[in-house]
């Protein structure tokens, strides 16, 4: 296919062709431009391609789609995190490859062979699981997001950010998630009675360790062993982690090696030193565990050029740690009306949806805002609303409204409006 | 951890335990026999772990889980199938490295930006889409199966092949599928009256094409540009393929490039020699698209050996290309009682669906099968039932019950029963 006849998205929109296509969109080319029919068999079709292959990975083409990587100690270079391009993606699911990580000290390596999950503490019998008894008990799969209790957190500084909607939202991520309902380990070791919270304990070099209330992990915990239909990735806790749908990503204990029953919190250091939050009156709030409703347009985002007025799908994705997502709106005109976006089914509990929105640009500046509500009520707060909540420099459990601002040349802007 | 207190899954189970757990299985071990503390730390907590990654891979532990390739030229290879390995997956999603593959001349390597889909015949207005273009049109996701027309065909054979589910069943796979939808292009073309096919042609060295019927193309058809998350991979059809939901896989024509209206079939060689089915009077069906309602138990499944008597967890896939499967029914007496299998939610439209269902094994011999029905009321035949449709060596569209005989001795086998 030649240079010459290349199509482009920069192709004027004709009245007609919108009117005819209904969406304002109609930025294919006619073809009456074409030359000889041999020059139109592309170079791929003239030489056999390559043989299915054991694992496949993405395109050549589509290098940019990694994780965004910020190391966060220069003593331990496996200290950091890593954020999903969510803009480059589309749908609910993440790829198991892009899925956000948080690491205290690194990733282990773990031979499932010789790993061991105890359940002790305040049980009749202590017991030891083998990865290989594990994967014998009854499973459960769900599709659920996952968010690190610092997403979005950069969005709480005075001056909004003007990185990439990956860089401030990409600490959320969503999978298949499938593994052994706790309650069957605990059933099988016996909780003796006052026993009220659990001590859940990773097998990597920070032994990160969060106290969890009993009766909420008894009936939601999972120790996953598959995400996205495989075996868990080393970096997601292979060969196994707690899992807590909705509850803040620390919680769910990667390479999972210990879960002790207590009578109170244990008070790692996972929350107290962090994972906490300062109010104005001094007192930090601690324990708080689910991730509230949130919303984030990543089409069009900070950073984004729109390249010409006319035709754009909205789209984003709106979760809550509460429950389902019960409706997304979004304002094109800075909050002055609101109208519903499509949220694209299946709309399951703690999970993402993908909401969707035409949107017919005239080419003036405008604010963009999506705002969720989920099905007990919970509805995103402004950004003031939000911050009043909080001493200054606090960042957790951020869900606030994003405003994005669009210029008069497409440029997108990040915005506290 | 010493290898003196490796658990061990052979450990027996204790009547006590059972009864606690309710669910029969106690495979953990009690911590009576664990030396000194210090012995218990594992070497994985020992050293800090490796920093996070642009793009994560499995575990070097996992590295059975690959697809099974099966090469079907020794002219050309790029021809030729590479299965999914279902029995070592759970839940519903297909990671893209592991979906299933069918070439009929290999994987093409296509630059995006000289990828142009055309769209002409019987429209007013033949248009070029480029992939930069089509990328700014309005999308919509959904979860959905893919099959080969030829899965399960080795059970058509007169002796049931004592493989793996794998090698029997792996041609079929579940993503959350992005894409355009078909009609917003053919409206922008506008069809002409007397359109009543679509021709769809593949941008590889086979050029694989297949006729479609325009009415149901309209409704359902899709452009997908991405496929669980990210953009499709290369051997999925990178940079855009036709997606058609529940339908056989090979008119999802992959390395879309060409979309022709016309007023019949073009009865392409994948629709003559290939991709029908000769019935018992010599008359082939033809453009038989719909894939039917199916299922299979993935675990116990055969070439596997159930260690003793007790718990298991039977488990498996449902589906079927009419819409959602409303029951899955299981026997474990070879057709004497059936029980409903548990269905895990979401249970969607051409979607896999995962049912569980808890058995105990008494330890003799007996025959496993489950009969999924969808909510069109279409059933699944007997393997007789099945065969009594078609001529001698036919295997398309093979979806009769599969039955697994478990031995005395817990070795399972694939039967015709």
């Amino acid at each position: 296919m030649g240079e010459a006849r290349k199509t482009s998205n920069t192709h004027r929109v004709s009245r007609r062709a919108m009117l005819q296509a209904g969406i304002g969109a109609a930025l294919a080319l006619p073809t009456a431009a074409r030359g000889k029919e041999e020059d139109l068999v592309p170079e791929a079709m003239r030489v056999p391609g390559v043989p299915a292959s054991p694992y496949g990975m993405p395109s050549r083409f589509e290098d940019k789609a990694v994780r965004l990587l910020t190391p966060l100690s220069t003593i331990s270079p496996g200290t950091g995190s890593a954020r999903t391009p969510l803009h480059l993606l589309d749908g609910i699911i993440t790829p198991s490859g892009l899925h956000y990580e948080r690491h205290h000290n690194g990733v282990p390596d773990i031979d499932p062979a010789r790993h061991i999950l105890l359940v002790h503490g305040m049980v009749r019998e202590p017991l030891e699981f083998s990865m290989e008894a594990l994967l014998r008990y009854p499973r459960t799969s769900r599709l659920a997001f996952l968010e690190c209790a610092g997403n979005s957190g950069a969005n709480a500084a005075q001056e909004p950010p003007q990185t990439s909607v990956d860089l401030i939202h990409g600490l959320v991520s969503c999978s298949e998630w499938t593994g052994v309902p706790l309650k069957l380990l605990l059933d099988e070791a016996a909780i003796v009675d006052g026993a009220e919270w659990l001590l859940i304990e990773g097998g990597d070099a920070s032994a990160l360790s969060r106290s969890i209330p009993l009766a909420e992990a008894y009936k939601y915990g999972m120790l996953a062993l598959y995400q996205n239909g495989e075996r868990l990735r080393p970096e997601q806790g292979y060969p196994v982690r707690f899992f807590m749908p909705g509850w803040e990503g620390s919680l769910n204990v990667k390479w999972l090696r210990r879960i002790k029953l207590t009578r109170q919190p244990t008070f790692t250091k996972e929350e107290t030193s962090k994972y906490t939050q300062l109010q104005p009156d001094g007192v930090a709030r601690q324990f708080d565990f689910v991730m509230g409703v949130k919303s984030v347009i990543l089409s069009p985002s900070v950073g984004m050029r729109l390249p010409e007025k006319g035709f754009y799908q909205i789209s984003g994705l709106a979760w809550s740690g509460h429950g389902r997502v019960r409706d997304v709106k979004i304002t094109t005109d800075g909050g002055n009306s609101w109208s519903q976006a499509e949220l694209e089914e299946p709309v399951l509990p703690q999970c993402l949806v993908r909401f969707r929105f035409g949107w017919h640009w005239d080419g003036g500046p405008t604010v963009l805002q999506s705002l969720a509500t989920d099905e007990g009520g919970h509805m995103q707060p402004t950004h003031s609303a939000w911050k009043a909540q909080y001493a200054p420099g606090q960042g957790y459990h951020y869900n606030a409204i994003q405003s994005w601002r669009v210029e008069a040349d497409g440029v997108v802007k990040n915005v506290h409006a």
